[in-house]
């Protein structure tokens, strides 16, 4: 992907990407494949993951000091990679932050209604994400769409444990697609990090005819198009690095951190959070 | 259950209960059940939860904090009502607190060597449970025997959505005790305050022939047993009080908490936590 801004100007300072833990690692690994001469800075919040079941005054607390820390490292954007942060910071990010800043709804909720033909939508997500109704109101934002919500709270763990493609995974995602099927949607939003990993499973329980939105490659297509709009694409003989940190569990990372990330993940630094 | 103490001094002070959630109210509940003149505080660390999947210096942190905030209500007795903390924090808040502290490991563990009659034991816990080894090394200061753990991480997310008996639990719960059934045990310890609420599809899933411990009634025993010892039961006119405070989502565990406690919670009120 070419990355040369309109001027000629290029900014090579990172960007910074955030999630309440692991999942995250797939939207800053599409963004990688994109834009591979970027730096990138990732912090997974893992001293208050999930952020899935909380509430919203304690996730933008949280998202708050995520991105001052962020704001450190003099990161040009700063990416959401959480569906739960998306829906309950994103607004209050855009204003207080001098940065650019992305959420992963906007990006997905696009992607759907670009892909929907019958105009009628399934969303699954956390617990917050889907009592937040983010994704209906950034969908009916852009077009007039039937949108049908489910709340998965058992498929993070799920993926976390690494139950991915087994009879159980089977079952649990059976039980959540059901009533979103009984709606004939032809368009399906992963509405959280996690799910493309459950993403096989998912393709053999809602069949060949409904399109999976996974918001990583959506929300890459998003970064680009803020650098290049803001004249911020790094230059392309730029040294990149890519970091890593967490709030509780650097070795866990790590670990589980190579199934969502698609390279290995060798240095991960613990950061001590004040809330 | 009599409650008077030795030389008839008593004190009327409350009981400090903590969990990192919901769970530890099965344990306040046994409480409540065995000592009813007792006036007990519950702290559910809701902004934080789960501590299983935490790494042990992060739950010494939140575990110091809430005690800071129980000791201010002058409880005269703490009793750490998660299992995960009980393995990670009881030691070093044993030594850094004036007022006694009873975790739930230890009374567990007492309870499943006097059931156990060939000496092979299972345990089920969190992840953090399991890796800190605390129910094998305290079961094995009291009797030489096989110890056999299985760290189950899907079940408290089963229970916190509530599917406690359908077929999902059935297939998740056959996975996780599989393998400790192989090795003959003939005692299971329930080493995670949620597992009580899945007594039923356990039973179904280990058969008659093998006990379950609940450590709930076994940390009342505990809790009683100390009062006694120090001189510390309330009087039998006392007029106790019940007062619940979490750390995030108030509403939610009064709603989600009367599946664990077995009357209705009216008042609950949330506090700032610093950490």
């Amino acid at each position: 992907m070419r990355t040369k801004t309109k001027n000629g100007t290029t900014n090579n300072n990172p960007i910074g990407i955030f999630d309440s833990g692991f999942g995250g690692l797939t939207i800053m690994s599409a963004i990688n494949e994109a834009l591979p001469s970027e730096s990138l800075i990732y912090f997974g919040d893992t001293a208050h993951v999930p952020y899935g079941s909380k509430s919203k005054s304690i996730v933008i607390k949280y998202s708050k000091e995520i991105t001052s820390f962020l704001i450190r490292y003099k990161v040009k954007l700063i990416v959401i990679a959480c569906n739960t942060a998306s829906a309950f910071a994103l607004p209050i990010l855009k204003k207080t932050l001098k940065v650019p800043v992305i959420g992963v709804i906007k990006s997905g909720s696009k992607a759907a209604v670009f892909a929907s033909k019958n105009k009628r939508i399934g969303i699954m997500g956390t617990e917050g994400t889907i009592n937040s109704k983010s994704y209906l109101r950034e969908i009916n934002k852009i077009s007039i769409c039937e949108v049908y919500q489910q709340a998965c709270p058992l498929l993070v763990p799920l993926v976390e444990e690494g139950w991915n493609d087994n009879e159980i995974a089977d079952s649990i995602v059976k039980k959540y697609v059901e009533p979103l099927l009984e709606k004939q949607i032809d368009t399906l939003v992963l509405g959280c990090t996690h799910y493309p990993l459950l993403r096989n499973i998912l393709k053999k329980n809602v069949g060949e005819k409904i399109t999976l939105i996974d918001s990583a490659k959506a929300t890459a297509r998003e970064v680009r198009n803020v650098l290049n709009k803001k004249y911020l694409f790094a230059n392309l003989r730029n040294k990149n690095f890519l970091k890593f940190y967490v709030s509780d569990n650097p070795n866990k990372l790590k670990i589980i951190g190579s199934r969502f990330f698609s390279k290995k993940i060798f240095d991960v630094k613990k950061i001590e959070m004040s809330c």
